[in-house]
């Protein structure tokens, strides 16, 4: 029982050996975190469509129960970029922004991630992420990284414009271009250049100056404050919320609110495929940067536990009026490098965000939209990286094919089709990469009991006994593949009489591929050639005496290819040259 | 030229070199093929919902058009029991039995199927294929074995009826039973019956009383010949057709005449789908067919050319009035049984059937519909064959699960969800059991060079060295199971301070495992452990050079893994008693 509660409830692990340490450590990351989260939480509210409150309620609830379920010391939870861009894409299909219908659309989502979530939890299926390549992520991540910072571009120009692509996207934008506010350009620009120049320029300064690298560290996550701050008094102090720039107005001061997620049967068929596809991205993207840290620490994440942390984690966004969160890679990154020990910095952080949201919201009212904005791009494009494309072309053509559609696809039609695609095409390659395995014709190594490839090695051969050795698991793919091989080098070549085929690479065999080996054997026994096998691994021969069925081979089962080859082959001949 | 011609058209070899013992072989093998193929080409065609003639033009001008381009030397091509099927289950959803439009949809299928195997053959694609597994196809063929006799029951009862599923089948059947006509039944179990005795009964006397096997099987073919005369022969003289017994009625006495397939893109886009399926399906059990055959006289066929003299078969039975058809299994082997040489005997059964059309079609007037549906029950009934469902159970739960998932599918929800689903559900399977490859741990046995499972062998190990053999190629769906596995040894077990991969069993390695590789180093190096390779393959080095990551690595590589040993071991302990 206890043991069960330990396993759900990882907080009663850390918790119990707290100390004061521990504690002022704890404190000090939340502070720092606190403070970069702020104008972070409103930008990625902007960007999913939603009032700013929501960003930040969507960081105090979640964070508290993540770190009462969640594995991870340092994971730090809340909306990230690509999550909310997801959660507006989704959520757009079912309601129009700043309607009563979108806020709760955004809770049923989180909702039924969360769900989701837990359930894979629960029943121990955290495999299934994956089914996301690594070629595929990278590829997404870059192109929504793009719509991303493409779907801002309308808050710094001071235009309405959407769209669900790129191309969308852009002829919105140059349809409007017309109407575009100067003085709202103006604050975009100079925010954008001034973060670029905070990430970029400021901090390699910082740290010639002689000031520690966490310092430093803080200082340029500090920068969005600092943006925020300016434009927030320059608007406030020139009155250009009266010359046309757009404002974020009236912030609720409130602690986060009882919500209720919306239950129509219609609403939920609309969101389920979304949620799902929203789950496993924010779990792929929070299980990385878990894992990255705990490594660095020699501590252990379990997989299946986090599905239930951030399954919480979702479901209390979906009653304390937020939207879907996942643990976000700066943030997170940010807490442990500022010294953060347990999940207990998390809670102090969420404190530290109830503060803001009771407090500080009143200030925010002449924040403009241009300036969250800028944070937005200068955040998300940090995540585009084509060198992904160069890296997979030198690797493997197939990885190649499966970034450059998901890439190409995402921008082309959006998020959702582009993932899907890139997960179905990741698949194929897959199956077609293992559909005509590598099978090398050997000989033996003249004088010894080695076996090599024939067209690579000087071997002996005997023209009456041919000897394939496969190097692949056979399954449904492949096994007709090997029933062709076998049927065209037999019936091309008279004078073999015996068959060896060389087990020695295959890790499975399914019952296709049995059905196979009885084709062929059967094929074989009709031209009268024998049909032997040899270094049959453990898993695989245990399989074959189950299905009783290997004593109907006309040939034997040879624990060495030695074994066959001193009994099968009757005249070897030299050996072959070298081609 | 020439050979590009010899290769696409392989009536160029086998003509030149065509002679007068062939041509007597294949004249009597298409004698008694005609005589087996007229009450089947009529049976088959009321199962796919077309008039009694479509059945005989399907194996006339596709036969003709197979015999030009294909490359078995036995197959018999036109319609069987799956395909026509699967026609009316896609041509009953675009359009009412005994419309215009009816026909017309299925000339259009057979035309989107021909092209389409056309296609596959042309760009060489005939893998395709294999994503049907043994599994799947055997369930499926059980399956829709099924629903075709059910689907005949109505001829049988003389009732109206019908339904996609086995559920529905029944149920209608079950409404309309007050309905029975009393003639009609006892016609259709006297013809079922008989058919029953002649295959199973008839067939071991005939062999007893000292008959050849072929003249024995030629008079078990005949069976529903006289099964078809006598019946006919009963309406006809006792005027059974006033009394309420459905009979064929009028058939029109001439060659195959010319037809044209729908071209409206309405009817392509709803009739796609199902093309693609019965292409596939078709492709399946000709290609198998043909290479059953083929072995056993040690002649080749190509998988490619197949599907281009299936689609040339299927486009000629769109022009010619028929539907779609593929190499049958019963009568290919009655052909090859009979003794047919080349493709000539089909050409010779093409001009049989030719000459039934134009002559015996009005003695077929009086012939009562339950005699054909007779034909079919009894046919289809061998094909069921719920014994897969034993045999996989007994080899691997991951079959059978394949093999249930689409009979029940099949049956619930029809032929096309049913195998569309057994598709996926074998792919998802597939990608599963390798989501965990087998990974063991293992050590040296004493004196040698040797290295087994520290769980099966007495081996010495050294605490401070870690070594996993991966036993299975290293992709997306499994390469963070082997970062999860890594980081969770490492972690429970401070000692260790290497580790060796042994990668003697990986036979590929894609990007998302490489990256797995590093963030495997990464984590390790955080944890101040070495990380190193042994006995990594050939293709696999390739990769690793290619990415130029592998000089990033904080370890070695190492040709044997008794090479890692020597260098890295600097404490075996004792060898580990056997557990």
């Amino acid at each position: 029982m206890i043991a069960i509660l330990r396993r759900y409830l990882p907080v009663l692990d850390w918790g119990s050996r707290y100390n004061r340490k521990a504690l002022s450590n704890d404190l000090i990351a939340a502070v720092i975190v606190t403070i970069m989260l702020v104008p972070q939480s409103l930008a990625y509210a902007l960007l999913a469509g939603l009032p700013p409150q929501a960003g930040i309620y969507a960081s105090i609830v979640p964070i508290l129960l993540y770190s009462v379920f969640g594995t991870s010391r340092a994971l730090a939870v809340g909306p990230v970029a690509v999550v909310s861009l997801l959660t507006a894409s989704a959520v757009g299909q079912v309601a129009d922004q700043g309607t009563a219908g979108y806020a709760v659309a955004a809770l049923t989502l989180a909702f039924l991630s969360g769900s989701f979530l837990l359930l894979l939890g629960v029943l121990r299926l955290g495999f299934l992420a994956n089914f996301l390549s690594h070629p595929v992520i990278a590829g997404f991540i870059t192109a929504s990284g793009l719509l991303i910072a493409t779907s801002q571009l309308k808050h710094i120009f001071g235009v309405e414009a959407n769209g669900h692509n790129l191309v969308e996207m852009v002829g919105s934008l140059v349809a409007h271009l017309g109407q575009i506010n100067t003085i709202t350009l103006v604050i975009g620009v100079i925010a954008t250049g001034f973060l670029f120049w905070v990430r970029k320029g400021l901090k390699p300064r910082l740290l010639k100056s002689g000031l520690s690298p966490l310092m430093s560290d803080v200082l340029t996550k500090a920068g969005p404050v600092a943006a925020v701050v300016v434009t927030t008094l320059a608007v406030w102090g020139f009155g250009l919320a009266d010359r046309g720039v757009s404002i974020v107005g009236e912030v609720p001061q409130s602690l986060p609110p009882f919500t209720m997620p919306g239950f129509a049967p219609d609403l939920i068929r609309q969101l389920a495929m979304p949620a799902i596809l929203i789950s496993i991205i924010g779990f792929v993207e929070s299980i990385s940067v878990a894992q990255t840290l705990a490594a660095k620490k020699r501590q252990r994440i379990d997989p299946n536990q986090e599905l239930i942390g951030l399954g919480a984690a979702n479901i209390g966004a979906a009653f304390s009026g937020g939207y879907p969160v996942t643990g976000g890679f700066a943030r997170s990154v940010v807490n442990f490098d500022a010294g953060a020990e347990t999940p207990a910095a998390g809670a102090f952080t969420a404190v530290g965000l109830a503060i803001a949201a009771l407090l500080l919201t009143p200030l925010l009212y002449f924040l403009p939209k241009a300036t969250l904005a800028a944070t937005i791009v200068v955040a998300v494009l940090s995540l585009v990286d084509f060198s992904i494309l160069k890296k997979t072309w030198g690797f493997a053509k197939s990885d190649f094919v499966a970034v450059a559609a998901t890439i190409l696809l995402t921008l082309g039609f959006g998020v959702e089709i582009g993932v899907a695609s890139g997960v179905a095409i990741s698949v194929l390659l897959h199956l077609y990469n293992t559909s005509s395995p590598h099978v090398a014709e050997v000989g033996r190594v003249p004088g010894t009991q080695h076996f090599r490839n024939i067209h690579r090695h000087r071997v002996e051969i005997d023209p009456a006994l041919l000897t394939l050795r496969v190097d692949e698991s056979l399954y449904f793919v492949n096994a007709r593949f090997l029933e062709d091989l076998v049927q065209d080098r037999v019936t091309a070549d008279c004078p073999i009489r015996n068959v060896v085929l060389m087990f020695s690479a295959v890790n499975e065999i399914d019952f296709s591929a049995l059905e196979s080996l009885e084709a062929i054997n059967k094929r074989l026994t009709d031209m009268d050639v024998g049909l032997h096998l040899s270094e049959v691994k453990g898993p695989v021969m245990d399989r074959l005496k189950n299905a009783h069925r290997i004593h109907e081979m006309n040939g034997n089962i040879y624990l060495s290819q030695f074994d066959a080859w001193q009994e099968l082959a009757a005249n070897p001949s030299k050996a072959q040259e070298e081609s």
